[in-house]
């Protein structure tokens, strides 16, 4: 089966490289801007593609919204089955990019664009078909993650780790997407829509790690605690409950040895239990690998089912004591279990609260120009 | 879909009971002994099963290799799809099975027979087709897994935790085939013909958890190290590897957090690199989770390819550091890193021994009457 590949980026390429040795499967024209035709497989037009009899699939791999909506409609109308790499697009349109796929009797996948080489979103839509998924979630943001660990084995500082991540090519110029949450909340849009044919657009509660101290890093170390920025996502009646929140896991817990970028999933099936996947979150080859395990698995498998529709997020019904750092004068706005005042800081760890009223709670303090860092407190 | 189910102990009654609330399929037929028949859906002659067009698919979870390989070969014959979790049939007569399922159009799957509800063959099985594993394996026996964990988070010794993992149901009576590592090694056996197209037959390392003292754990805990029944696999020029043995892993390996009887399977794939996958590895609902999980994929995914061929399997390119407690007598036989003697007990870590010249100083001592407990050294 010849496929053909929108972008060749760094995953691209990989793309590329790892469908010349799958056997069953050849690259196709690859489609570049204007003017970088520099090889004979490059194309710059899209016309080129969906006219192309022998082209079967298309890896969309290019990002964005736009022109990827654009063109991703016009391979499925020509009746070619897609795989996508793209998180956005799937949050934006999957769910009409789905019911086209279905029209034509093609397949449209994307498992690469939550938790890259980690086979989460295939495993997800294989186990809600038989099982009952209670929960979902991990450490899906592998630039968060690099950064938190190195502040927790090395002692450094935000700024430091930041600086680090960038040079490394794990952060962005704008780091804002990872740093603040957002990336994280896109997956596990695309995770909810795939479990429970519910996609969340709206009512979400999102924190990042942007508030974290090298201070916070050895208080909670002290007692033994270790710091991921997790996701979570399950049922809640007729919607769903999506956040992302720094979490604090006791040490033997499979989320402390998720270490420098790579990523964890997790989803726990009534009847399986729970199942944790870990492996790399980005990079060429990873993502790529999930591209193509994808184009392997065409026309097995559907990631949106016709009864996937968009929904409010709705977080309330979920609670948990919070560890909270902030200034002594908000003391008042906490129930504490346990707290210290260590000359104007105050630490403390909360009774039980709803997650959208710790997440208001912070944003309130920082409204007033206060300071605060929080995480849940793994049970 | 209407699915036949052969066997209904423990697994047989957890694949009815999910059939009958998974979309698309639905249970049929229960094949029991002669005598047992005290439901209209219980039947007692394999006849009625192949001989009924209503049912597609069999699920063979009765275990044991006769009559379980002829009633697979009969509803292959009558062109059901069959899948199982018995993982001596597959050993035995898998080959010959899936070649008789290729001739018949239909598909033989086995998930549930390696890692109970972890996901690990069918992602093996697609992760084979187009990347190239380097590298798999893991903790795939519960029952060693929940001793070694109570010993290490207990303090308790051998004797004391067999009792309690007998007591729990989690082992045997004759609890030989878990302790010796002998369930493990069937389990690598299915994992190496999904991914390299060979079934080692013979040729194997293999050591269990017999050998192994609270005062090994004391010893080797404060070092900071904490012990595993680890299965190992892999390429080896034409043939594979494998072989089981206890591991000794540092604090933030994720072996360490798979706790009481849980499992953790893992494949490394050139391109997606080291994936990780964590779960309940027995138990009713999670394995037949991993059964209804084949049911719902029938048609889409081959395990045993048409190259699959036995093998003897070649540890000889397998080398690593050893922990070794033994008698101070035997000192001469090991070349040590570095080695402490304390009264007539030796410990020590060794230089990197092949893995079957261990084994098989290992036997030797324990033939002259001699003591010894070993662990590989995780680099």
């Amino acid at each position: 089966m010849k496929v053909a590949i929108l972008g060749f980026g760094t995953v691209g390429v990989g793309v590329y490289e790892m469908l010349e040795n799958c056997a069953g499967l050849e690259p196709g024209p690859v489609l570049v801007r204007p003017g970088k035709e520099d090889r004979p497989f490059k194309v710059s037009s899209m016309e080129q593609i969906v006219n192309d009899p022998e082209v079967s699939a298309v890896a969309e791999v290019m990002g964005g919204i736009e022109p990827a909506n654009t063109y991703v409609t016009m391979a499925l109308n020509a009746g070619k089955h897609v795989v996508t790499s793209n998180k956005a697009l799937v949050a934006a349109h999957g769910i009409e990019l789905a019911q086209l796929a279905r029209l034509k009797g093609v397949s449209f996948l994307f498992s690469a664009a939550c938790g890259g080489g980690v086979p989460f979103l295939h495993n997800l839509a294989i186990a809600s078909q038989s099982d009952e998924i209670l929960a979902l979630g991990g450490i899906l943001n592998g630039t968060t993650n690099f950064m938190l660990d190195a502040m927790q084995s090395e002692g450094k500082d935000y700024g430091d780790v930041l600086k680090q991540a960038q040079a490394l090519g794990y952060a962005e110029a704008d780091p804002t997407a990872d740093v603040s949450g957002l990336d994280a909340l896109r997956k596990i849009m695309l995770a909810c829509a795939v479990a429970y044919d519910k996609l969340p657009v709206d009512g979400f509660d999102r924190e990042g790690i942007e508030s974290i101290t090298a201070a916070d890093v050895a208080d909670f170390q002290a007692s033994g605690l270790t710091c991921r920025l997790i996701t979570s996502g399950g049922p809640a009646g007729e919607s769903v409950y999506a956040y992302v929140e720094p979490v604090l896991f006791p040490a033997n817990a499979p989320e402390c040895s998720v270490v420098k970028n790579f990523n964890m999933a997790r989803y726990n099936g009534k009847n399986a239990g729970a199942i944790v996947l870990m492996g790399q979150g980005a990079g060429r080859y990873p993502t790529a690998s999930a591209v193509v395990r994808d184009l392997c698995g065409l026309g097995a498998l559907e990631m949106l089912r016709p009864a996937c529709a968009k929904v409010q997020a709705d977080n309330s019904a979920c609670a948990h004591p919070y560890y909270v750092r902030t200034d002594a004068s908000r003391a008042g706005l906490f129930r504490f279990r346990e707290s210290r005042l260590i000359g104007s800081v105050l630490r403390g760890v909360t009774e039980p609260v709803a997650v959208p009223a710790m997440h208001a709670l912070a944003n309130k303090i920082r409204e007033e120009g206060g300071s605060i860092f929080f995480a849940a407190m793994e049970a």
